[in-house]
């Protein structure tokens, strides 16, 4: 535990991740401890959210994926990329090529993709194939403003016990191929984090981040304004903690260890409210 | 034509990029007049050089398609960017694992692969597959010092009638994904044009380069101390001639054209010639 543990003055309210957080993706299982940790965190009467850059499913999915693992965790407390993006092309009139994951295109059945004016990235997977990313490029390159949007701008995760590529990445292809810069809708970005933040009724400063990506997570919240804490689960790698950039308010082992020192920082508070009752 | 004929002034050798230059890709067909512009650079007593990014075939293979289409060309006169990427590997004692055209192979036969300590990426075309990509990533993300070499920086091309993305593009995505930068072997590499210019025994600034890639061949050729002049054939788009940075020293409309004016502009001398004969 590299903290000295102020990282939790003032806390009142947690965002957390969830691959890597919660569950190990592929061999997928939860996390030893975190089943606990949000229960306990709930318990203790701290709002908590989950804020995920997960696009390869749908929400409900995602949900009842949580569930099946014993976790206690409502639909509306799930932020993920895909809700938001629908709102974004609703208010913007834009009619997307979607280059997604097949499990997530329910999410996508409001929209409006015929004759598309921009393209949208999730981590499509195994659909990121050299002809998806060809039409991907053709559709933007045939656009008089070409506009990209990219669902994370993660560089890559761990599945089944290997790294791969995110999404980040395959969109600093089309980035680089149509010399643009596209829109991130989801994490780092303050204004997906924020949204989140909003519902739990409180402010950036009084939030913390719990992740295992060092640049999305831990680097997004710390740009948004809350605190930061990197976990050593899901894609975790030694490297992170000696980040040129980002300096995370705290590394933990796991989300259990975050929320212990969280608690327990806790206490002192109640025993003065029990004092003066 | 919308230079002023300055760019001729005190060129001795000729770079000539080969793709969208000498011939269309898909369909292939020679462009109408190239090959009488080779002949008459020759006749001229211009050097000529080949500089070409061309990676999805071997050497012998590309000289053998020229030839097919009637240039007269030796394989010496040639610049691919594998056999200086040999070099490369060669010097520095690295083993590469090879993203590249299946085609290409025959060119790294002489090179060791096996236990690799870097990654070669070439246009890999229907190989950048979402598999290939990540095991190139995994490879990279491997080493200690991951070093990725990328066989020119393209961003796209023209390919039976249809832009297609470049190796530079994927270049990116790895780029991104390690947090490294790639060394470039072929255009724009200033280290790669010298190749070529020496073999004629010139400097640079008596040499012109030609090329239908506003940024590889023009750019890379002005930042080399060349003239880069931009053919409208080929990859060519109309919002190239508005490129931001690059500035070409003459837009023509095909090589033809281009060794109409810079022949006519030798003309005086062998009148001056002439007479003091």
């Amino acid at each position: 535990m590299t903290s000295t543990g102020k990282w939790t003055d003032g806390v009142e309210g947690v965002l957390l991740d969830i691959t890597g957080v919660l569950y190990e993706s592929g061999p997928s299982e939860a996390i030893q401890g975190s089943l606990e940790a949000v229960k306990r965190l709930k318990e203790a009467g701290l709002p908590v959210r989950f804020c995920t850059n997960e696009t390869t499913c749908t929400r409900q999915v995602l949900v009842d994926r949580l569930k099946g693992f014993g976790f206690d965790i409502k639909p509306e407390e799930v932020f993920p990329p895909i809700p938001a993006m629908c709102q974004v092309l609703k208010e913007r009139n834009l009619r997307p090529h979607l280059l997604i994951h097949p499990n997530a295109s329910a999410d996508f059945s409001d929209v409006t993709t015929e004759n598309p004016n921009c393209v949208v990235l999730g981590d499509a997977i195994h659909e990121f194939s050299y002809a998806n990313l060809n039409k991907a490029f053709q559709i933007l390159v045939s656009l008089n403003n070409p506009i990209l949007f990219s669902l994370g701008k993660g560089r890559y995760y761990k599945d089944e016990g290997n790294l791969v590529l995110d999404v980040g990445s395959f969109c600093r292809a089309l980035e680089y191929a149509c010399d643009i810069e596209a829109e991130v809708v989801g994490k780092p970005s303050a204004t997906f984090f924020n949204t989140a933040v909003k519902n739990m009724g409180l402010n950036a400063e009084k939030v913390v981040m719990v992740g295992d990506d060092i640049v999305s997570d831990v680097g997004g919240a710390l740009a948004s304004g809350m605190r930061g804490v990197l976990v050593r689960t899901g894609k975790y790698r030694s490297t992170d903690e000696d980040h040129p950039t980002v300096k995370p308010s705290a590394i933990v082992n796991n989300l259990s260890e975050a929320v212990d020192i969280l608690i327990k920082s806790r206490k002192p508070n109640w025993d003065g409210l029990a004092e003066l009752a």
